[in-house]
């Protein structure tokens, strides 16, 4: 089409996500006059609610229980767990008075929530026997970030951040529970087809209060990392600054051991940007909150448009019966051009155009949103046919997708290399590493990027030397200019 | 069972209440150390999450769409209507720090959003063409109630306030889609066996920036009313505070018409307090998170209840494949009394007992939640028999439901009468009202009670008198003690 407003999604990215989640009425940012928040917009929540399926798809069969929290966490049980609180002093809104009247105790809103589960789990949980507890729950959180805003990347009200939030009896069962959450993190990202880099974060860039904390990333379509979820080892940090203790299988008293996860708007975020082009979106079938449009492409006298719309609506209610989401796109005074941009921008994974010509062979075309092939379908094969196509979709953006990030990660053994990769592509570099902090945070500023950490599990660097002191490596640290 | 703790339903109604909701694990309250706030426990969320997908289920098909915008306001924005903010000032919370300094702008909790919507909705609609356009969000509002607050009935942070919104091109319009929410309230409410009276609430009772407000009541166990809903016709008064205009089908320009309607956590606590009983809750079986639970009852030798145990699997995986919602509860060291007392008081709709004679004889020992009737049914007849089961006990549920709100509504032309009633057994009474607000008022004070408005569709009182001025009643004007 000519003169529509498109922008280049790899080239201009930024840009490109800016007009994309207005253009698709994903989410509405900017206008709104409190900065940093926004609005999910009808479409966009539909892509959200399905997003969040996933997640709940993942971790309601693995025993976690969802719950929903209050808001606002009183001044003092924030400040129980003293590191955390440091880490969230500069970033917390405060209520401070209700009606005209000042409150007697200040209220956060939450930006995260160990303190206040932390808080109840003393009333509920008194035993090993009831261990472990899982909980869970999706809500807003909100931070006073000083940083620039972004629009679903970095907000002041997360909108969807989910936070999980686990008790153990040992440190061992903790640990496990570190693993089956990284290993669930992998199914929820891998259920939307976006690949990830699985990184222990250096001890100075962990979450506040926790023993360590292990983060995905991944790389979008401009090269600068995204950090997609983290999981952290809490220790008993919070359940000693709270005193919780349960009766140990030995019958002693002791503090529980816990662990946390979240995941958060970021999620839809790189859903959107990982899966685009200079079109718009392109979306995974299982989140797509319409998988095919039938578009009538009407010719002929009024008789004969009027059975292509007909038979149109027809072929939908078929592909309806076969469990598709289908909307056909029977708008009048929309040329059907208009109509293939306005679909092709919100992602909808296959077209189908019906037209008098091949209704009369007995066929109608589809297209496969990637792609945009088109090709004739005999009518009757068609449910079949957009099963295929969905699934074959689907494993193309699972591949294209996954081979953008391995692209887009480069081991080197130079610093200046490194550099030269960072500034001129941008992606990830992993540079051999002798586990000194002071060696990663010097070429943190050397390079300009932000250390993610080494790869989990740990990868061995047989032979390498740290390129900072020369000792040598134990691991490769991972860099990257972040979003 | 001898020695539990159990409360009188309708005798001790809020006793009974407060009891429950933790027992079942519903929502605890009361620990959470800011006043008015309490926690969604897993076995409660799971209830209000299948009434919630009940509100989406009849809303959706209108033509709502779901949104979800920010929980704060900015103060300007807030007080733009000069009436709503009159209505709420003294129960709005405010956030005026971030971090450690003082905002620009004060940021209110939202207690409503048809300032933030009617705000943006001037972005986003231009024309008639795009109306009527139908918003909803579910969202937790906050209120700093002076009142005593109670649980899920008179909370600080209401978490589960669905708030629709919509836009429209005439005063008729409007009309007619207030029309469409009473209907779709009405839906709701079927479903969910709750029985109600519609009112139009006194002017001096309405929605602070309406015209009109037409409410949901429903009568709790103890007599007292609670609203369950109300509708809202906004008139022009946001859209012309907010110098909101759209261009009409005569291409003028003009401010369009708006109305709102709400249904809070209250719809939870109604489904919970109307269809109780002493021995706790009874769930309508579609929002029942467990809709039969299967108990073996094992007795003999370890082969023979190990052979129990088997079958009841067997017979709880049948029922899921013919689509109900089971739980086999085969924790040891529980006896079967300890575990009927446990889902009774999680109202579970359906208990199936599986025993050793009787797996013998290819039966099995089912039993309604409400008449706790049991009987042997064949086993291959389970399937068939609980889908029934869970058809007649909604209707009993219904029936009951109903039958109590008739036999509570009393139409008196005493005042003396109508006083006695009400402190007697309260639920509401209907007397003559010739229109006048201060009549109404009067009576209020009189019965110390609160008038809920008259019948919606108004209802004639030919023939009969104002009981306190004298001249004739135009209609009937409710009163109740309410929560």
């Amino acid at each position: 089409m000519a003169g529509v407003q498109r922008e280049k999604w790899r080239s201009d990215f930024p840009r490109w996500f800016d007009w994309i989640i207005r253009e698709a009425e994903v989410y509405d940012y900017g206008r709104y006059p409190v900065k940093g928040m926004g609005i999910w917009m009808p479409y966009g929540f539909q892509i959200r609610r399905r997003i969040i399926d996933v997640i709940r798809g993942v971790l309601d069969p693995l025993g976690h229980e969802e719950v929903l929290f209050p808001l606002l966490i009183p001044e003092d049980l924030l400040r129980r767990e003293s590191e955390h609180i440091r880490g969230f002093e500069d970033e917390v809104y405060w209520v401070t008075h209700g009606g005209l009247e000042p409150l007697d105790v200040k209220l956060a809103l939450r930006p995260t929530s160990e303190t206040s589960i932390t808080y109840m789990e003393t009333f509920w949980i008194h035993s090993y026997k009831q261990l472990p507890k899982k909980y869970y729950q999706i809500v807003s959180i909100f931070r006073y970030e000083t940083k620039a805003t972004r629009p679903m990347i970095r907000l002041r009200e997360v909108t969807t951040f989910k936070e999980a939030h686990t008790v153990h009896d040992s440190f061992e069962d903790a640990e496990r529970q570190v693993l089956e959450a990284i290993d669930a993190y992998k199914r929820i990202y891998d259920e939307l087809a976006i690949p990830y880099l699985v990184s222990r974060r250096p001890d100075w860039d962990k979450f506040a209060g926790a023993l360590y904390t292990i983060a995905f990333d991944t790389v979008l379509p401009d090269g600068r990392v995204l950090q997609i979820g983290t999981v952290h080892n809490l220790g008993q940090n919070f359940t000693k600054a709270f005193d919780f203790k349960i009766q140990l299988r030995d019958e002693s008293l002791d503090h529980p051991w816990q662990t946390s996860y979240g995941i958060s708007d970021r999620v839809v975020a790189t859903v959107i940007a990982i899966h685009g082009d200079d079109r718009g979106l392109i979306l995974p079938p299982n989140v797509a909150p319409v998988q095919v449009v039938v578009i009538p492409i009407p010719s002929g006298d009024e008789e004969r448009k009027k059975r292509v719309v007909e038979e149109a609506k027809r072929i939908a209610e078929e592909l309806r019966s076969a469990g598709y989401r289908v909307h056909v796109d029977d708008r009048e005074g929309e040329r059907p051009g208009a109509k293939f941009y306005h679909w092709e921008a919100r992602g909808v994974p296959v077209r189908v155009e019906v037209g008098a010509r091949e209704l009369e062979k007995g066929e109608a075309t589809v297209a496969a949103r990637d792609t945009l092939e088109r090709r004739s379908v005999p009518l009757d094969r068609l449910p079949a046919e957009i099963g295929k196509e969905l699934e074959s979709l689907r494993e193309r953006l699972h591949r294209r997708a996954w081979e953008w990030l391995s692209s887009n990660v480069a081991k080197l053994r130079s610093v200046k290399e490194a550099k030269r990769v960072l500034e001129e592509r941008r992606g990830v570099v992993e540079l051999p590493w002798c586990g000194k902090d002071e060696c990663a945070q010097k070429l943190e500023e050397d390079l300009g990027a932000r250390a993610l950490g080494y790869p989990w599990p740990r990868e061995a660097a047989e032979g390498e030397a740290c390129p900072v002191c020369g000792e040598p490596a134990i691991t490769w640290m991972r860099y990257a200019k972040t979003y």
